[in-house]
Formats: structure tokens, sequence, C-alpha cells
């Protein structure tokens, strides 16, 4: 073995032939709990809240799969996760009891509740966007969070099939239980027909920010997350990347794609504005494998999954060249 | 069942599950015939004209498929087609004989004209650009019309394969019959190699505005599109959408894709100007689901006569929280 | 149009080339109910209780996708299902409240027992295995009835994740509810591996005939079919096939797939077999499209579906020139 | 190169790796015509005649493709085709005028009267089975010829859509023209639900043997094709292989799938048992890529023209171990 | 949860929702080394040694994927495998010079030999045959093994590409070298086409017994793999089992397939037939999913996998209700 | 046939039905050398410098087929380049040593040594991105050349898995041996993670220009191809163009996929901006066609190539209409 790749240490599994060893994500090594940990990644194989077309709870897996194309570094930023911060794989917070969603959801929140107590923040992998209510319960202190949202959908709606749980909903819920601060809600990307023209009435009337991707497509996405970010303001939040605010042309895997979202470019800029920022979680989700082709909706999704890790595990980012990242000495 | 599920009402087969149900166009009520309608959803399965990769002919019933993921109300615009204006999914236009060109376009003609005479507009779903010829010819009344031509190729071509009447030359035909004013028909996307250098040689022979898609990628579609609504001005026009004016990360599913076309963002910004037009009649041409892949491309062509049939159906728009749509009260 | 056109009507929606028209099973009329009919084909667009893929919610759009592959008569047997009886496509068994699955099973139920007070027998298409409970519960009379099941399992299990009605269940519950008679009920190409060796106890304590495939594989399915028929007798059945009992390189898209399972000549031969039986329900379950590779599920639930219904037909045969057939004359 | 390397010649195109260089059937030489060839293999991208699902023009180039998985030599025969005969690829019988049916049925036959002309036999590759009817044209001489037909269909029906040309009728022309003598067809393979009881009347009417695939599941391929042998007799027979014989699990990239066909192991057997005939053309027909899966449909059309070259060419076999083909020494 | 949820035990991964948790063969516990384990389930994702279509080298990876759908019991014998002895999946015996083949195939069999060092026998997951030598020198003790060989090809093939030791000449150098007694291995399934008539001639000089294909469809599976194992006699043998030894409908997704093999039911009796054999090690490769259509393939590797497994495993089997299980009492 | 059939000379096989004929690149004729032509069209199909997925060894053929969709003259340019310059598809470079890395590049040098020698310039198809390295051996003179290189990936790293010629590495090798000029070439496109800061260090070191897509995204394509030009300056150059530049979803048929990538109206007026350069040779590399979708990379890949061809070709433009082609007289 020579110097070079020596540099690239294959002791280390995340350096290894990409297509070798066991899928986790990012090939980060998996561990039993979060404890120890500053960011835990999660697995939630959960679909039971889905009102169109199902197959999320197949996502973490494809997910995790796919971000084995991932490497250690962000070469346009620099961030370092893996050495900035300890980050495992710790599973999946999987459902005994899928049956029943409300139940469901309790079984989700025990387990983010563990994250939490032991000190380390969660990047969640969905699942269904239901899951980031009981997310939120687990994780949501004495003070209600903000929010980044990017998303097709406000997913404030109502009742729909009997529930209030469904994952067209869980924001409004969880203003209603004072997890979330309306005010220092964002939503970006929405767009798509709806059933009822008062179907995000529960954003507009909360006072959360909405924008619009005919804003985003007028004004581009780098005013349009400014604007998001002046009004979240500097405390601390959730992020909820929903796969769905890509184009499906980008994301065609997911359970309620609308024509006219996100380029991966434009999705990308926008999480690395977060740079910075206090983020207590963050999910992505909706990723729904039969629906895909290729592999490219997981493949995106885990783009993104790093990109959220990467601006969530702070630390000193390290030289790359490019002009964005500390320059080379 | 809640208020909430109430308002939703699931006595609309438009408002149930959307995986439920026969598929028609967006759900739309099945109707005998045009009578008793404002705008006619109607499907052409042929693909007679084709002169490379065949298979739009299996069009219709994958574009009525997909667009069960369409809902009511469009909220970018607060357009309600169905309550501003009485639509139904009339079947198809089918073929009795199909071995003979210009015999199936007298079958479809007659469909059409039937749609007429019962006092309808019609927005077709195709089949291959052929079909437009015998639209026109059923539509056409004493004047020519105008026409937005939104598509990667003229389609003004000259015989081809012994025949005139393929799918690379209704407009040309159109035009000698006296269907279309080549004064007001314009152009946009057109691009792709060619056979000979006066392929389009009609379009500029005859007057038409030929806006070819560098031009609307220097530009920018609105001001392309804009430049297209004057140069037909306000007269009674026809609308022809082939979906291969989308690049083919947009529109894999088609017989003659051309790389480097729109994405959906601008092509369902253009199809929004149309709004307040005299839109006689219109169609979605050459989605071939035989060649599509996860189903995106009959997304988008749905989502494209989506679009189509909320700038027809007129009407007064709803307040859906969009800044583009009545303000909220 | 000349005589041989004229044999075959076009008139008649199902004899016009097969890629026309709105998708109903076999291209059957479409019905508001029951009343009238002699067989009902219902879909039950429900998957609330698989335990590993889901997706069979969209099974009976694509199966009534694919069944327009089916013509009118069956050239094997001479069945002529369409003129022998009066059959309609009476459109899905919709479940308004899906986040609870013995609550969608009530509405299911109440779907059905619809149909049988219209005096008609339904032919269900799935939808997961569970819907069969509820489908049982509306037809069962005063008396249990028998059943010949063919499935890859005997879906005889007990509870799963907190529930006792999921799709692993069905037949167990209605052996409970006094719905079936298990001395009367043989299952016919059982195979897989299990996660407990009492798996499918209670079909051997209840004393249902339970056929494996191996037996299949060593005896062939004339043997084993004419066995399951002698131990259900001639009294009256109920006919489940699920489409997992196909090997899966002629059902690939199904939630539980297993390696080693029947083709499609043996099980079209198994289906030929129930004629003349005492059939007073059907269904065919556990297609599940977003799973499917090219529609070849599909087009095989479909195909199922026809020989259930033309053995549910009945009346007389009609000469095709088969020798198994009338004889021409 | 070791003599090893050198013994596989890599000179030689056929035994270069099998990626590499132009797609010709099993990489034999181009050539401009058929002057001086034994069997000349030509493709026929034409899908003019299809009633169903399109596509089969693509066929040629897929079967193509996929030809080069084929070597050289039969390991089960021992046939050795390009050492016993002078094969080449004298590329495609392509239409100019496909908008005409029966026209372009006349440039196909002038295509394949040429090849007669230089005294080569054709090993045709579809396209639709509409093209065996010209091929029968320009390859029957003063008397009538036998015919092997594998297929789903009996392929002699009448008039459809206005024409009596399309690819479910060839054979009831072809014998109404004196081309074949139905005396000497064999059709085997055959099934599937029929519009009209009456759809191959014109088969059992003027005399051929049609052994249905009900038949052939019961008494074993071996049996079947032995009488269907001994059916046709030693006289000069066309040999047609419809690829939708074959199950769709094994075919499912075809226009007009019936489920429950055959096996490859039957169908080659079934080809291999064509040794020592006196063939004078074959076909292969309906591949239609579109539709296929994996280029499975496309493997195995050139699998059948493989077998059906083997037994075409004639000449010695060569040892190759196997017990059927001559003793190694 | 119930006494019946509680017989299901959560606890174990192995009974979790199989779309859970970290992908490992059949679920099973990860360990760091061989160290204590009876059987260890090994990955080889090297794919160097390919002759033609790439791809094995993701053949582990989607194995495991497609093994999560297998259970802990074998329904048709009872075995349970990991009841009886001490299992685990060891990850990968990757390969860190990928791009020089013997040194490759020495990074491989230093894996195994500390397999063997650890007093476990391997289960091995290609990769590409190729991989076959380097665990056959690592597993072979003092004398050479026999082999039970099903595959498409004899794989004893000269020199090729400039290399003795790419995927279709492992068996000839293992002879060469001692590690295998060709008059104890037995070659099943072999087919295909040939460049050079002489290509197993290795197989038939050396005394191996080789059985086609076109023997098994003419005397069944039983009687040949009765046959070879009268053949291989009762002394230690290694297993190889090459998933293009089943026709291509059953695996598409492999390198090199040969049309008309094995179905799963004869390729799971023939593996079962092998119960009570002194198996010292085994294989199953060539699963190459980028070619792969909907998992198939992988899970019908998985499925011969378990297969193998039980019969390695040994053990009392458990009573499941099926004739060959030992009595349920 | 017509004057405008006649227009369109269907002797002329770049002119006939595009599915029919033997694909070659963009359907040019075949030559047996590179004698006599201006530029040669060849296919390398070799992947063994890869380091994660495999496939590109199917890519030539691949877009050989999809290349049959472009037709003689780009529309947007008025280029000609089969008027303007003489050029044939010459076959492919292919490798008889696969199975060694360096001496596989031997091979494929003299293979582009002959063109040279002929007096050809060379347009290659690969292939993985190692092929650069022979290609640049055999063409560079006396002097180094200047590079236009659009990629992912800057491809100058270091030694990986034991070599130093793997498919991340051809252009610091270039560099070293003098056949590329650092300070001439231009970089662009390129972004991903990084399994090492340094990783592309020797590009900066060395003084090559790097144009990161974040810079793209900001200042647009025109701006940085006009900074990458005016960098290049006007020497003699060479044009590498990596698939894996355009984005996953616009060329997901690649093995190292980078989210975030160009779209295909940013890379064709890219390649467009090369017209009047003084272009040595150029290649298109790493479509794997295992990995794509439907052929879209493989579409793409040729569109690529043919645009390479129109800059290379040269020779007055003929008007098509299109602004930017000569006026239309």
């Amino acid at each position: 073995m020579t110097d070079a790749d020596e540099r690239l240490n294959l002791a280390d599994p995340q350096q290894r032939p990409r297509f070798t060893g066991l899928a986790t994500f990012f090939r980060a090594p998996v561990a039993e709990s979060a404890e120890g940990l500053d960011i835990a990644l999660v697995g939630v194989p959960y679909d039971g809240g889905v009102t169109n077309r199902p197959g999320t709870r197949h996502g973490p897996r494809e997910v995790r799969n796919q971000s084995s194309l991932m490497r250690r570094i962000n070469q346009a930023t620099g961030a370092a996760p893996f050495a900035s911060a300890r980050v495992a794989d710790i599973g999946d917070a999987w459902v005994a009891k899928p049956f029943e969603l409300s139940g469901a959801h309790a079984e989700i929140e025990a387990f983010f509740a563990q994250v939490k107590a032991a000190g380390a923040r969660a990047l969640a992998c969905g699942g269904d966007h239901s899951i980031s209510l009981p997310i939120l319960r687990a994780l949501a202190g004495d003070a209600p969070l903000g929010m980044i949202h990017i998303d097709a959908h406000a997913d404030t709606g109502d009742n729909y099939g009997g529930s209030r749980f469904h994952h067209g909903a869980p924001f409004k819920i969880a203003v209603d239980e004072g997890l979330l601060d309306p005010k220092r809600v964002a939503q970006i990307g929405i767009r798509g027909s709806m059933f009822d023209p008062d179907m995000w009435k529960f954003s507009h009337d909360s006072g959360m920010k909405v924008i619009y991707v005919e804003e985003l497509e007028a004004r581009g996405w780098r005013a349009c997350m400014a604007d998001a970010l002046a009004f979240v303001g500097d405390g601390p939040i959730y992020v909820s990347f929903d796969i769905d605010a890509l184009d499906p042309a980008f994301a065609p895997g997911t359970g309620t794609p609308e024509a006219g979202g996100l380029t991966m470019r434009e999705a990308m800029g926008m999480v690395r504005m977060l740079k910075g920022r206090d983020i207590r979680g963050a999910d992505m989700v909706e990723v729904s494998p039969p629906f895909d082709t290729g592999g490219l909706t997981a493949m995106n999704g885990a783009t993104i999954m790093f990109e959220l890790l990467c601006v969530m595990a702070g630390g000193p980012p390290v030289p790359t060249g490019h002009p964005e990242a500390p320059a080379r000495v």
C-alpha cells in the first residue's frame, strides 16, 4: 500500500470501496443507543400516516443504501461532520403496533425521547411526514421551537380519513400542542393543487411565513431563504425537509409528488444557508422506494441528509480548495 | 365524521382517496357526450402518425391514471375549474380503422365536430401530434384561429414516408386549409437536430413567430411568452402543448425526445399566462407510456392539462392564501 | 365496414381496440350498484392490513388497466361469461377512515352486504388479504361456507403488531366467527419460511386441508386440486386467490413474495377445475403495483380474475375449436 | 497471448468480448446483400399491422443487441452454424412508406425476393407478425409450403380495423394466396381469450393442426412437436415463431401477451426437433422492446433465432461433450 | 402486547417487521469475526473476474437487502438454522487492491483463512464466480474436496483475456492445485452456446460428472441430483451455486444469462437434497443487481442461501405441520 | 415518392426511419480504419478503472443506440458536420486483456495512435474516465495540450486501490507525463463530497482553473465558460466531457453520480461555445447503461457527442431559420 493509499485510510469503513460493508447512513459506525453521541442518525420506517401512495416504510433502508455514495467531507463548505461531531447510526425507531396511528406515534416519540435524554441531537430519515410530530414532542423543551420547513405541502391540514395525525397535518398539531412557535415557522416550496381552498388556512392564520414556489422561481432561492431565516431568527429551530419539495424529475419516488418543484442545486444551497443556526433536530422524509426510479430519490434524500448533517455538526471547516471553504495554505 | 372531514366532501369522487375509483381525467364525472358541458375532456388514443417511436395510443389511459393526483383547485391562481365550468370526461375519440391515416383523421374529426355542435370546448389528450389537424378541422369556424404552440418541433414539415398527415406536419396543413392564421401562430421551445435545414421553412415563410429554446434560456420564459401572446393577440386561439417541449429529464416518455427542453416550472408558468384568452380548444399530446419511467411523463402531462383546464374554465378564482390568488378575508 | 368487422361489433366497448376507453374490469359496463346483476366486479383498494411491503391499495386500478387485455370468451373452456351472466364493474369498496383497521373492515363489509342484498355475487380485487374477512362477513349466510384457498400462506395466523385483523390472519377469524367451515377449507400452494413453527397451527388443528407446494411439485396440480375439491365437497364455497401463490417470476408485484410458487399454467388449470361448483363469492388479492415489473403481476391477476369469472358465470359454453369447448358444428 | 487465448481467436469479432463492436445478429459479419450467402439474417422493423400494443419496430435493434450474448456453437446439439453455412447480417428490410399497410408489405416482399433471387434462405426478425405474409410471398415457389407455427395465436383471423393485412391474419391470407398448404400447417401453443368464438375458424376449417397449450401441458412438448412434425411431413416448410408463444414471465415485451405459455426449455427443445427438415425460411417476431423488462424478451428472442439458425444451417455437428452432440475422441 | 405477540418475540431483530433495521443476511446478528461461530455469512463484493457484464460487486448488499424477506424456520424441512447453529453476518471480504486479479484473490483467501482458523464454516455471497477459487484455497485441507456445483457453466475454462483467474475458470485451477477431486465433482444445469467446442473439455477429461439441463428436463431434478450425490459420495464437499443456473425469467440480474435454466422449485428441491452431507463451505454467486429487475434475482439468491444455510446448520428439525418436517404432537 | 420525400433522401441511412439499420454513432457510415477521415468516432468499451459502480463498458453500444435520435444538422448553430467533414464510426478500441489496467491502457493508446497516424481527429465514447489518459498519450504531440474538462470530479487524484491509473486520476498523470499543460486546463462543474480535503490538491497546486458548480449556479454558465475559454486560450486543446457533470436527474446512468449538477441546456450551451477552437480530440465518458433509466443518460451522452462533433467539424454553417445560424435568403 502506497503513501497515497494510506492517506485514504482503508481501516476506516467510510473510506473503503463504497459498495462494501453493511449499509448504514453514510457508512457511519453503528451504535446501540445515542449515549455519547452528538448527533444520532435514526431511521423511522413508518408510513401509517399516508393519505395517498404508501412505501416510505422502506425509505430508511434505501436511503442508507444510497448514502454510501456520500464521503466524509463537504467540498463546497469544508464541513467535516464526522471529525467535528460524534456521529453514529443508531438504527430504526421502528413501530411494534403499526395498525393504530396515535399509538405508533407514541412508540416513535419514546425512541426520540431517549435520544434527547442521552444529550444527542437527532437527524431522522422517514417514513412519512407524520413522524415529525412525535419527534417534535420528544425534542421540544420548555419553549416552542422555530422551524425551517422545505416542502411542497404546508402539512398544516385538518382531520382527514377520520384522523388528526396523518402526514398532511403534523405541524398544525405541533402548534396546537405548543411544540412550534408559528411566528418562527417558515415554509418554503409550497405548491400543488388543492381539495379545499382553506387547505393551508392554519399556516396563514397562525402567522407562519409561507413561501410559494412561484416566489422562489421569481426571486431566486437565496433571497427566499434569506427571508425565511430572518423570519425564523436566531433561536432554536427544527428543520424538516420533505423530499417532495424537489421537482418530481429529481424525486419521483415519493407519495405525493407535485410538478414544478426545486432542483437539487437550489435545495442544497438552501440547506447550506442554515450554517450556524441552533438546530435542535432535523428530518428528511417521504422517500418512497417502491415509486423510485433507479434510486434517484433515495440518493437525493441521502444528499440532503448529508447537507443537514454538515450544518448540524458545526465545528471548524477544512480547506478543500473550494472558494467557500477555508483557504488552503 | 368530523366537521373537517365533512368539508372534505367524500361524497364527491374528486375528494375521495386518490387511488380509488375508475380513472377518469382528474376524476371528473363521465358523460356520454358533450351535451350540456362547457369543457369536454377527450382522449385520442391514436398514434398512427408517428415517424419514430410509437406508444402514444396508450397516452390517454395513463394520463387519466396519473391525473388522479390532481385536486380541484389551483393553489397558485385560485382557479376552481370544476366550480366555474361544467366539465366531464366524455371518453375517447377512438379510431375504428387505424391502418389508414387520413381515414383515421376523419373519424377523429367527426368526434370533435360533435363536441363543437354540442356547444362545448374540447381539451384533448393525445395520441400523437397528428391529431391536432382533425381537431382543428372540427373546431375552426369561419375565420382561421391563432395558436399558442409549445413544442420542441414546429411540426410544419413536408411529406414524410409518403404521407402529408404525419405528426410532424399538422400545422402546415392547417394553414394550407385555412384553419390557422400563421400571422397569429407562435411556436415556443423549438430545438433539436434536423434532417434538412429547411425542415421548418414553412413556419418562417408563412410568418409564424418561432421562439427557440436558446432564446428562452437567454431571456427567460416570461418575456418569451409575453412576446408570443402579443404576437397572437386577443382573438380566438387554439393551444397545443406537445409534451416533448419539456426536457427529457421531465418527460422521458415521448416519441421524439430532444435534449435541452423546458422545466415544469417554466411550462406551468407559461400556461398560466394564457389566463383570460379566448381559447377555443386545446390539446396536450405525445405522452408515450411505454417509454415513460415511473409515470413521470404522464403525471407532468396531466399537470399541464390541469393548467390548461384552469385557464379555459375562466370564472372567479377562490382565495387560497397564495399571493396570486384572491385575498383571503 | 366489412361483414367481418361487423361480426367484431365495435359498438361493444369490449370489442373496441383494447387500449381505448376507461379502464374497467374486462372493459365491462359500469354500474352504480349491484342491482340487477348476477356478478358484481368490485375493487377493494385497501392495504391497511399488510405486515411487510404495502401498495395493494393501487391493485384495483392496475388490474383494471391490464384486464383490458382480456376478451369476452374463454377459448380453452368456451365459457362466455358476459353472455351467460349479467356482469358489471360497480367500482370500489373504498374506505373513508383508513387509519383504523377494524373500522375499515366494517366499511368494506357494508359495501359487500349491499351486493349480497341486491342478489348478486361478488368477484373482488384486492387490496391486501385482510379484505377477505369483511367480504366473508357480508356473504356468509346461516351456515359456514367451504373455501378453496390458493396462496403461499395459510393466513390463519395469530395477533401480529397488536392486531388480530392483519392480512396474515383473516381465515382464522373467519372460522372463529363461524363464517367458514374448516372441514371444508382446502389451502393450496403453501410454502415459505416461518417466524414460528406454529404459524399455521390453526389450519392444522381446525382440520383444514393444507397442500404444500412440494406436494404439488411431486404429484402435479391436477391431482392436488382434485383432492382439494373432494375435500371441500359440493356445498357452497368461497374462492380466495392470493397472487403470491404464483412464483415471483410470474408475480413479482406483491407484498410477501415466496420463491418456488405456481406457474400460470398450473394456476389457470386449477381455477378451471372449479367449473360447476357453487361459488358464492371470490377474490383475487395482493397485487401490489409499486413492486410490479412491467405490469406482469397485474396482468396475471386480471387473468386469474377472468378465469374465476368464467367458472362463476356458468351458463352454456360456446364452440371455439378447442377440444375442451363444445364441438363446432 | 497464450495458446489458450489464441484458440479463442480474438481476430474473430464473434469471439471478442461480447459487449464490444457494432451490434449485428450474433455479431455475424455485415453484408450489403444476400449474394454468396446460405443464410441471410434480416431485421424487419415494421409494426404497422398491430392491433393493440405497438413497439415491435424496435425489435430488430434490441434483438441484435441481446444476440451478442450468443456464441458460435450450440453446446446441446453440436451445431456450428457459422462454420457449416455462409451467414451474414444483411441489415433491415425497412419501409419507406409506413403509413399504408399493403404498400409496406410490398416493400418488405421486394427485399425478401432479392434474398431468394440471390440463392439464400432468410431468417427474419420482426416486427409484427404481419410481416410473415410478404416474406411468404417472396419465398413461396411453385408449390405451397408447409409450416411449423409456434405462437399463442393462430393468426388466421378476418378483417380487423378495416384491413385484411394486420398481424392477426397473415396465415389466412397466405393460404388464400396459395403460399401455404393448410394440410401441412401445424400451430402450437395456441391459447388466450377471444373476441369471437370463430376467431380461428379458418385454421380449423382449412385443416390446419392446432395444438393448444393445454394439450402441451398435458402431454408434454416432445409428443406435441412430434405430432406436429408428422403432420407437416418432410416437404419444404416455413417456420414462424411468435415470441408471445412464451409465457409472459419469459417474454413480457410483446404486444399481445397471453398468460400460461411456454417456457424457454420447452421452446428451445421444440425448435431443436426441427433438425434435418427442409426449412426454406423462418422468422421470429413480435419482440416489443418498449414493453420489455431488462431485455429478457429480446434475449429469449435472440436465443430462439440462434436455435433456428442452427437447424437451418445444417452441416456436421462438432463434439462438445454433450451427450446429444457427436462423441469427443 | 398479547401472548401471541410475545410468542413472536419482537426483541429479536429477526422477528421485527422485515423492513426495519440494518440489512444483514437474514437479519442475523453482526459479528466482528468468525470466532465462536459455527457458520459465518460473508459477502464478497468483487467482480474483477468477469468476462462480460459486470455488477456483482453490488451483489452482497442487495442480497442482504432482499434476505430480510426470509424468516427463521424452513417450513418445508423444519430446519431451524439459527437455533441449531451459531450464525452471524461477519461483513465483507472486501478487496483493497481491485485492479489486479490474483492479488485480489489473495486478499479474499486471507479473509476466509481466518474464518477457517476460527473453526467456523463459511457461507459466501458473491461477487463473481472467480471468488470460489480463493475460498477453496482457504478451506481445502489436506485432501481435496468433492463439490456439488449448480450452474449454467462448468467454469473449467482456459485462459481468457490474458488471465487464468477469471470467473469462467476457477474449478480448473482448483483441480490443478489439488483443492478439488474431479472424481467427486458433479456439475448440474450446464447449458448455453460456446465459443469453442472444447470449452469444458477439462470437466470431461478430468472425470467430473456433467449433467446438462437437457438431461434434467428429460429425467427430472430428483433423479439428476440423486445421481450427482451418489457420484460425489459421503465425503467432505464444497457447494457452489451460480445464480445463472436459474432460467433468466427467475434470475435476470446476472452477468452471463443463458436461456432454458432451472426454476426455483427445482433449485430449492435440489439444495434440500444436500441434507446430511458434510458441507465444508458454500457460496451463492453472480447476482448482479444493476441488471436485476425488481430485486427478483437478489431475492432468489437470498432464498438459495437460506436453503444452503439450512442444510449446513444441521441440528434437529422442528415440527411445522409440513409432511416432510417432524410430526406435530 | 414526392419531391418532399426526395429532399429527404432515404438512400442516405442517416435520413431513413431512425429505428432502422445497424446502430452506429449518429448512423454514420462504418469504416475499417481512420484512413481518409477528418473525424473518427470511436467507442472505448472499457471500465477497468472504476472505483465504485461499473458498467461503462456497455456505454458505447447504448450511446450508439440512442444516437440514432440525432439528425444531420444542428438547428441552433447551423453546423452540418457530415457535410463539412469526413466522419465515420470506426468501431471500438476494445481491450484484449482487460484484467490488468496499465496493459489495457496500452491497447487503447495503440488504437488511437493509429487514428492520429491516419491524420484524423478522434471523438471517443467511453468507457470510464481512465481512458482519457491513453487517448492523450496517443494524441499529444510535441507540446502539451490545453483542455476544457466538464465534470463533477477533477480526476487529478492520487493512487487508489493500489493503482495510479484509475478513473479518478488520469489528468494528474497526463500532466506528470507532459501531455497536458495545467496552466491551460479548465475544469468546470466540480462538486461532491470528498474522502480527503486534498483530493483535488493537484489541480490547485498545478495551476488548473477549477470552476465549482456553486460558481456556475451564481454567475451562470456563459460567464463561467467564457472564463474557462479565456484561461485556456487559443492553442490546441483536448475536450473531455464526463457525463456525471450533469445532474443525476439528467444522467442517472453513471458510476459516480453527484447531486446538484448541470442541466442539458447549460451543458449544450457550453459545448457550443467551443466553436472555432483548435480541438485535437475529445471524449464523452462514464455513461453506464446498467444504471440508466429509460436510456436518458445514453441519449444525453449522444447529444453531447453530437454537439462536440459539430464544433470539431468546423466548416460553413447552413441556414436553419434559427437566429444563431446563417440567415435564410
